[in-house]
């Protein structure tokens, strides 16, 4: 076992002084060649491991960036207004990196080098995950709001509570009397549809039943998914007398589905959504869905990279916030 | 009448250099006050008007301003996705303000004294006209997007073709045998909505027909709006065959309205929206409406903006992009 040493230890040992050892530790300011050889003669000496540099933390008045590589519909521009209306608030300006377009990008590897921001908050980041974790190991200053994957060890991240308010919706569909229940979940790799997928099984088994992988299926959360996948599934041998979708938008495609197929909702099929955007008061009948937090998931993201910035420590490093079950039309009793 | 005189003519007349002379005239750098006593008296004796200073641009590599002080919805979040990708496809950073709660903020006035930004894309600006005009009389390079009421002469403004779409909307009722058509219109004082009023009297005219103030309503461009003006107008003696709306949100209130009512769409009223947002695809029929081309919009306004900030010269101040007339089932013959 070795101990690390300090720059104290160091400092005695070569000679030199506090500042001159840690500016070599910390590569940072004008050294001379001489008190580089001088520091690390002096750690082989002392035997140990050596001090950990200091994290070069970005200027705390800089900018923050704001990713959300899609189109800002109502949903992520609900999230982004939250966030900037938040940075604002605390005197931050705020750098936008929105749009489909920018998918491909490779940004967050540049981020902690090029220094023109004091910290980010990535929205739904398409990236690997080991290019979350090389931001970790810069110790730069990011917050991860409704991440895809699993999030690196220690990386803060922030997201409504999937699991608890798929198992309320699903909850409630059983409380109706549904025991056929269909999905229609978002990409089969995302964090959130795993999930939701959680909760919805939980709820069915609380009711003593097994999910059927039947009934589910997969694909991007759009109209078009709800159209077609709603389509699959009403087309069964035995329908499902309930589906529950992955957000207000597959759901308004189920809608369309049942249409085509002369089912009408509630009374032969409930369809549930998930957002509460003002989609869901489109529909007739409106929409049962579960509305997400977004202003307070903007605050709370902006809460988080500012302790961060500032250096402080956090303890909760994954945040759930509570959902809401709001019941509308488009659930009834089950035929 | 006075002749206005150069630089060059101060040069000579006062023994100084023209780079000294600029400098003097711009108030840019370090002058002397000998220098600045021998141009006044130069320009004195001269008799003439003194040079224009040259605007000071500001630097090229900085970042856009976006502001849109609203919640980004799929419309407001449709524009700022446009404008920010186009941005970033020419290496402009954007700085973004958004958000409901910025309404209030005197920023724009700040914008050219503090030369963080290369300019700025304002999209529908609350601030009034003075505002702007404060903005182009420091030469600031500015793109309005939406404008809310008439811009100063001079300024760079881009829309959609307002007039033009909702002639076509209410030509397209007109054509179907309607007579009695319902407005529901966004805020009074709108320039939006007194180019769509024009378009759609426009229409009206055409076919011989004078519109009546009695079957006209304003409101904000939300569902609310669309439930409680959508009501009064059927509610009305002789109630109105078609409602035009504002936006796709108000025609989802009016649908709620016609529902309370027992009316049916479109068989006893035609409704339309504006905007083409995929709300207009969750109602059942869906709904009848003018797609605005957002990504045209973003485009445009970014390369306008660019040319300002270059200091190129522009022709064409005031932008229209077509619109597209949208038939979905919303809209049927007159009963």
């Amino acid at each position: 076992m070795t101990e690390r040493i300090t720059v104290r230890d160091i400092a005695a040992e070569s000679g030199l002084s506090i500042a001159t050892v840690s500016r070599v530790i910390n590569a940072q300011g004008q050294v001379s060649e001489s008190a580089r050889h001088r520091v690390a003669e002096a750690i082989g000496r002392l035997g140990g491991t050596a001090p950990v540099p200091r994290p070069r933390l970005p200027k705390p008045e800089l900018p923050v960036l704001v990713r959300c590589p899609y189109r800002l519909s109502d949903y992520f521009g609900g999230l982004v207004t939250a966030v900037a209306e938040t940075l604002a608030l605390s005197g931050r300006q705020v750098l936008l990196d929105v749009g489909d377009s920018r998918l491909p990008a490779p940004v967050l590897r540049e981020l902690p080098a090029e220094r023109t921001v004091a910290g980010a908050v990535l929205i739904l980041p398409p990236e690997p995950v080991e290019d979350l974790a090389f931001l970790q190991q810069r110790r730069f200053p990011v917050v991860i709001v409704d991440p895809r994957k699993p999030v690196p060890r220690g990386m803060v991240s922030i997201a409504a509570a999937h699991t608890a308010g798929a198992r309320a919706i699903t909850g409630h569909l059983i409380g109706l009397g549904h025991r056929r229940i269909g999905v229609v979940s978002g990409p089969a790799d995302w964090l959130t549809g795993a999930d939701r997928m959680a909760g919805h099984l939980a709820a069915l088994s609380e009711a003593g039943l097994l999910g059927s992988p039947d009934l589910v299926r997969y694909g991007e959360p759009a109209i078009f998914t709800g159209v077609a996948a709603g389509g699959e599934l009403l087309d069964l041998p035995e329908r499902p007398t309930a589906i529950v979708c992955f957000n207000d938008k597959v759901a308004v495609g189920v809608f369309q589905a049942a249409a085509e197929r002369g089912l009408r909702v509630p009374r032969d099929l409930a369809v549930t959504g998930f957002d509460d955007s003002e989609m869901s008061l489109a529909t007739a009948p409106m929409l049962t869905t579960v509305r997400q937090p977004l202003p307070e998931m903007g605050r709370i993201a902006v809460t988080m990279l500012t302790r961060l910035i500032e250096g402080q420590a956090l303890d909760a490093l994954h945040i759930e916030l509570a959902t809401e079950l709001v019941v509308r039309g488009s659930t009834g009793e089950a035929p």
